[in-house]
């Protein structure tokens, strides 16, 4: 690879050019942004020139599109008028379903290849971008079986996601969204409704609440920017985590008993123990 | 205040030792704990002397239960034999209604003060102690009506909770047991639903998930020895907070449209932020 370029230059996209460069990538780094991003992306180091798209699809070897969901599906179809034979396409979406369904129909056999970075930051955009956001987390490869023929640039770039300190992990899109709807999505909606909850309460304008209620609503400080996105492409699976979720809260109350939750909180504690050893 | 006696010395009551030292206490701290629990809180310097209870009860001005709830009800019954007229026992409890109603039964009017700091941290014992885990946080006060007679040693230990940098907060004892269901103990049982239901899934197993999760997990480690005495305490505001969690819950699966969602993103996100504002 010689020229990759990243289609939406903020905390992923950036955090992906910073890595490259940290791992030993000598090649040339283009972003595709808004000119304001591209200002502040190349102030930083993070790029070596902003470029419009169709000069970007067409100049490299690796596009990389790090934008919000519904964008990546918008890009894709630019994408295909333009893309040069042998480079290859991938994308850093939460939700790998619709996009790699969209990718399909627009592109030949080996030219696109779904992928997720299990990373992430509080603060967004260029300046929150760090070459060591992705170590030791997980990046879920999506590989269409029937697309999987050989294209060295996908193989290249498996290696360049090692080199930069993340685990590959290959899945079925639909087996990562489902995954993700428990694991990610799942937490998230916690939280929000957690917060939308106590929004309209009484009880914590005393004032009387501990370090636990600030650290339990912290992701519902997230942006709907980015989950409105994720939401409305992960829907089925959210709605089965969501229902599996007040199913067990609902266990809680129909057995609130010392020996019902003592059990509960002793698999609850297993499992938050077992994350850490292996997260 | 001369003499002040700490039931229970860890996280909590080594705590307030190490602060009341930190703010100038300059009497003497007696402990009342399991020997090896003395030895350790003499070696890190947080007690002057370990003593019998009833030595402690009979030579304290100020009697500071911070055991594990049930504990503290044990304790107030031994104390009232023992206790001298003009000192004042306080509680560092949980959950306040059935402590304050325990006392009241034993103890003259205004021999009495509830009390519950919203403190905590990750780690427990005395060795997690520090004379800044109070500082900046509610430390509530549930005096009850009927025996707020003048009593010098409750004056002087709520102006102790000030230098020690915490801020007081009077509560009827239900009305801080309703609050904390839902500021404390419902963050607490969401994260322990949340982590339950994973722990019987194949999703997390797969290691795709973020730092979200771990986040979302953190209080699904703590442990049934404190949380117990805390839900059986506090049963019946716990189910009203939990069943309106469940309900928001559930707001969310019937109507998991793009706009309805964005309100409770938008909800959620002011609540968590004023959170951060205040707390």
């Amino acid at each position: 690879m010689r020229t990759i370029a990243i289609f939406g230059v903020g905390l992923i996209g950036g955090s992906f050019a910073l890595a490259l460069r940290k791992a030993g990538f000598t090649g040339r780094i283009l972003g595709v942004s808004s000119p304001d991003t591209i200002r502040r992306a190349l102030e930083l180091n993070v790029i070596d020139a902003g470029v419009p798209a169709e000069d970007a699809a067409r100049s490299a070897d690796l596009i990389y599109l790090s934008q919000p969901i519904l964008r990546i599906i918008e890009s894709l179809a630019e994408l295909s008028q333009w893309i040069q034979p042998g480079s290859l396409v991938t994308d850093a979406g939460s939700t790998k379903s619709l996009i790699v369904e969209q990718a399909a129909s627009l592109f030949a056999p080996g030219q696109f290849l779904g992928g997720h970075p299990m990373a992430g930051r509080e603060r967004r955009g260029v300046e929150a971008a760090e070459a060591d956001l992705f170590r030791g987390r997980p990046y879920v490869l999506t590989p269409q079986p029937r697309t999987q023929v050989e294209n060295p640039t996908a193989r290249e770039f498996e290696s360049w996601i090692r080199k930069i300190g993340a685990v590959p992990i290959v899945l079925d899109a639909a087996e990562h969204d489902r995954i993700v709807a428990f694991t990610s999505h799942l937490p998230q909606l916690a939280s929000t409704a957690l917060a939308a909850l106590l929004e309209g309460r009484p009880e914590p304008a005393s004032g009387v609440f501990g370090p636990a209620l600030v650290d339990s609503t912290r992701l519902a400080l997230s942006s709907f920017d980015i989950w409105g996105d994720i939401l409305a492409t992960n829907r089925g699976p959210i709605l089965e985590a969501l229902r599996n979720y007040v199913a067990k809260l609902e266990e809680f109350c129909n057995d609130f008993e010392p020996a019902a939750i003592e059990r509960q909180f002793e698999r609850a504690a297993k499992f938050a123990a077992s994350l850490r050893n292996t997260g």
